[in-house]
């Protein structure tokens, strides 16, 4: 992750005069998130001291037309009490601004730090604060279509064709069998609703055990709810390379979803199924970022293998191991 | 530039544990500075509100040996009212650690925001900090030797050889034809001084017009005191690719140092020489790194070609036209 798009001081000290913020004091390209060009912002507070927002250029990754959906669901999201960052609207209410010839919008700045090897604790609150990201998603009223739901998998593995053997010997093999198995054991009874649907330690605000935000809304989308308990499941309860899973980090995390937003016995009863569809998602971008990434380029190419690894995992679990009950 | 060292938020948070700091709330990887992997991070204050600081994990470009230099000189700096950041030490009074497999320090953040087209009030501004810089120099007792001097330009012309034709046809002889010159006219009797040496508008922040902090010293050593000013003369003075000089920058920029600190006769007589150096300087270190970087590397690589413009305009030029008097 880079600053793709760089903004002269002067340029963003003249944008944010249109914010009822004070004047800019302070700005630093940050090296996170999809790939946008974020910068970490201070103003001089109208209060007292300063106060700080992330300032987000939108580079290809993400589609302008779906920001005003983001939008919506942040400001729905906050005023039920979820800690997410919200859009600031300038003084004529307008949140989706151009600079440096890209869309841009001025976001709150929440504090905490992503951990890299979640405790239990941590991944306790994390399960509970998706669980309570469910209850407020409630009553939403806007919808975004998955692209990476299962169709969107075939369409995937297709474009990855005979590169997925170049990755490693079977796996082109492999990715099918598991999606005619998915073809026909994905659920497809199961409550819908919004979801976040990257939900990665990385995308967690912590103080020390406790969740200060929830970011990078940019793959939210209406979906299985249960999927992203799932898609968190992988992201949370294994070894980076996907060789170990944790199943105390599995038993916390869902504990705490199920302590805040409860999971009905068809959603436990598929939850294997999801979790082999989570894992299968991300192997598959992965492998297609993979294929399309030179390997000497300057950007860290993530293993599509430690997803292989999860996959095959969880289609050999037995529920209650990934339950945890 | 990037966060080159990922360093997990954990080791961060127990990192910052031997430091009288409060408890880690916050931690961004910046893309700045020199080849360097820069966090900026936040802790709760022992106060109120929270505290912020670069931590800087040292990569290839800066030799550790030369740390303790750095360290003592911004402390020297400090302690005379000069805005530049402070190492800051341990509780055992330590300041230069061990992370993640790298030299590492803990540094004051110091807000501000660096232009990129400064007005004649902002070089004005930047005179009269580097002038305040040199008087507060005054009986610094360390001495590092520069390494791009006169005969450092020589070998990397040498080191570049072939290569600068590659960039423009000519441009080997142009430089060879340069360091003729300077062989001979290099002044040899101006006084000497702790200098910057890299004062470009990326590392002086600034309010508005007034200047908060001058950081990045990482090029800082002993050599002509004027030469600073020369340096920066060609860094604040001229359209970014070097097609236009701006007189009236030159002029506020040169008389911001006067006012501060002072130019005498032989430094003004000098001048043009020493701009002459300066410009061939960044010249050979833009064209080592051009033949050096391949081309679809994600690093921006410096037009070297923006500084044989100015060296080319230097060599033109009525000392008046730059020192504005």
């Amino acid at each position: 992750m880079a600053v793709y798009t760089h903004v002269p001081a002067e340029d963003m000290a003249q944008f944010l005069t249109r914010y009822a913020t004070g004047p800019l004091i302070s700005a630093k390209g940050i090296a996170e998130g999809v790939e946008n060009s974020n910068y970490l912002v201070e103003t001089e507070s109208l209060t007292s001291g300063t106060d700080r927002f992330i300032l987000t250029l939108y580079e290809k990754r993400v589609d302008e037309a779906d920001l005003p959906f983001f939008m919506d669901l942040l400001d729905h999201l906050g005023a039920r009490g979820c800690r997410v960052p919200r859009f600031i609207a300038d003084r004529d209410g307008v949140k989706l601004q151009q600079l440096g010839g890209r869309p841009a919008c001025l976001i709150e700045f929440l504090s905490g730090i992503s951990v890299t090897e979640p405790t239990p604790a941590q991944s306790a609150a994390a399960g509970r604060a998706l669980g309570e990201l469910h209850i407020a998603a409630q009553g939403f009223p806007a919808e975004r279509r998955n692209t990476l739901d299962l169709a969107g998998w075939h369409d995937l593995a297709g474009r990855c064709g005979d590169g997925l053997d170049s990755i490693a010997p079977g796996l082109g093999a492999r990715v099918e069998q598991e999606l005619a198995w998915l073809d026909v054991h994905w659920p497809r009874d199961l409550d819908r609703s919004v979801i976040h649907a990257d939900l990665f330690p990385d995308n967690v605000l912590m103080h020390g055990d406790e969740v200060t935000g929830l970011i990078d809304f940019y793959f939210s989308c209406t979906d299985i709810r249960a999927y992203d308990l799932a898609i968190t499941h992988g992201a949370w309860c294994f070894a980076h390379d996907g060789s170990h899973y944790y199943a105390d980090r599995g038993a916390a995390l869902v504990g705490g979803y199920v302590q805040t937003h409860g999971l009905s016995d068809a959603e436990r009863a598929a939850f294997p199924a999801l979790c082999r569809g989570a894992a299968l998602r991300f192997l598959l971008t992965r492998a297609y970022d993979w294929i399309n990434t030179p390997p000497d380029a300057m950007v860290t190419r993530k293993d599509p293998l430690a997803y292989r690894r999860r996959l095959d995992f969880y289609a050999q679990a037995h529920p209650a191991e990934l339950l945890g009950a």
